[in-house]
């Protein structure tokens, strides 16, 4: 297979990230164990830098500027943690950043992208194309554009998670990891195809927007609506082009979940895990928390993808009896 | 000095728990730094299983019973965590268990004790001596008693949480701890001794009850009416015989945190730690990040001693606006 990244590249980017990144734990529960009818690995991304898995792509990508490019600095557009994470590893690396962000992304995120000391661009998610705004912008400052999924320095960053995962609790059977653009999922597979052959990736979408799913069914990349969910860092209308090539050659499956589900499990994950999770990362849990036949038994990865959540929102869904 | 316990003590329980606990991780945070003017490492014992570090004192005193011991069983008073540890530990070990415990202890720790299979007998926190009826049900029933702090195997055990936090980072400047009965600090302040030596142990009081800095002050043990705290895991009235003695030698000083302090410092872990940590796991990390001049720039532990809090409840005190 010709894919846009190999295990070379994530490997590549561990090494870029070593102890930059923090190595996230990775969390057992028995409580976790006895729902799933499994063995359950979960990869605490949401105890990563910025607090989400978005650093590593974003890192890895700006670490491999050229000395004019980190002068003139990166550009991008992202919901939330891509922007944090663009903004972070900016700062350390010394270079201007500027984010094109929608104007109704959670205020923890705007607030911590701003504390990095990233400039920030507002859109209308509903009505404009960041990536247009973000093109034009770039070619006008000069900036390197460096998008939240679609680019290959930030799959195999991301995949790194998976990498680790796997070096640390040896070969899964099984690995669920949240989709939004499939930068993280591209990623992870790559690494898993690599280190734990025959490992089942299996991609999960909020029910709201299952542009992936439908994608992969069609053999070809599908354009849906805004998806209206929880799951603010999944609301990708389509998968992007690089993503698609990895996830047609290596994700067995995508399944979906509903904001119902979601809630529940930000509430497990409070009570059971003692963890902040935010809705997006709880998509893969939610998932991997159902039972199935098939994986009875077996060694199943989680990956929690990140815990940006607005702490009176996060009280509100999490306080509502169920 | 001759004390309870020793290093050797603490290094035999860790070998005892080796495999059986979580070694948990620690976490840094430059939030935490910044606020602290100092390098913070967290040790995440809201992580260890049931939830809280008493996993550690309870399992290392229970797998030292012998076959008659443990063919009678464990039984032992606890406003809770202690509670579930003993629990998990017995059925872990095959061993009955009974557990006495406030009427009025967290729905979710009672939940939990009753989940590991343990029996439980209420009592009344603010009229009944639980210490009596403890020792009078162990009496009756032949069972061997299993004090919440005062026991040398108890104190052990939970200083292998403070064994494992030098270990992974190295020494420390100074470490803050909760004080309840004693049995984390003591056991933490022997670790830190051994492994650290130099290191400042500071102990963490709520306000509403500092039975152990008057007791240090006056120089023997004061009895203090039950405080009336958010801190349930830190109610107690007096240290213990053990832990006093083992606190007058190696603890540098003993402050105090008000609920206040504590609710904001449960929020601000949710927000920035993305950790669910209970009132009374936030003593000591409310009093590490009030800087200190003394303190400046140097290396702080903090051990975040729990997360077992209703989530109803964490709910509405994280929710409220500060």
């Amino acid at each position: 297979m010709n894919l846009p990244i190999s295990i070379d590249d994530v490997e590549a980017a561990a090494a870029r990230l070593a102890g930059v990144a923090v190595r996230t734990p990775v969390l057992t529960s028995e409580a976790a164990d006895a729902m799933a009818g499994a063995r359950v690995f979960f990869k605490c991304e949401n105890l990563q830098r910025i607090g989400a898995f978005k650093f590593r792509g974003a890192f890895n990508a700006l670490s491999r500027f050229n000395e004019a490019a980190r002068r003139t600095g990166v550009i991008t557009y992202s919901s939330g943690n891509h922007a944090q994470a663009i903004a972070l590893a900016a700062r350390l690396l010394d270079m201007p950043a500027l984010i094109v962000m929608p104007a109704d992304a959670p205020s923890i995120k705007i607030a911590a992208t701003r504390s990095h000391g990233a400039k920030i661009v507002f859109y209308d998610r509903y009505t404009e194309d960041r990536e247009a705004l973000g093109s034009r912008l770039a070619a006008e400052r000069q900036m390197t554009l460096i998008p939240p999924y679609d680019h290959s320095d930030v799959m195999a960053g991301q995949g790194t998670a998976a990498l680790e995962l796997i070096d640390d609790v040896g070969p899964l059977d099984a690995l669920f990891v949240c989709v939004g653009g499939g930068g993280l999922i591209s990623g992870c597979a790559v690494a898993a195809a690599a280190r734990s052959p025959g490992c089942r990736v299996i991609g999960v979408e909020p029910q709201a927007g299952d542009d992936v799913r439908q994608s992969l069914a069609r053999g070809e990349r599908v354009r849906i609506a805004v998806p209206q969910t929880l799951a603010d860092g999944a609301q990708t209308q389509s998968p992007g082009e690089l993503t698609f090539a990895v996830m047609r050659a290596l994700v067995a499956e995508v399944v979906t979940v509903d904001d119902a589900a979601l809630i529940g499990t930000m509430r497990w994950m409070a009570e059971q895990l003692k963890l902040v999770v935010e809705p997006t990362g709880c998509l893969a849990a939610a998932a991997a928390l159902t039972p199935r036949p098939e994986l009875a038994g077996q060694r199943i990865g989680v990956v929690l993808s990140g815990g940006n959540v607005d702490l009176a929102r996060f009280a509100t869904l999490v306080g509502t009896q169920s």
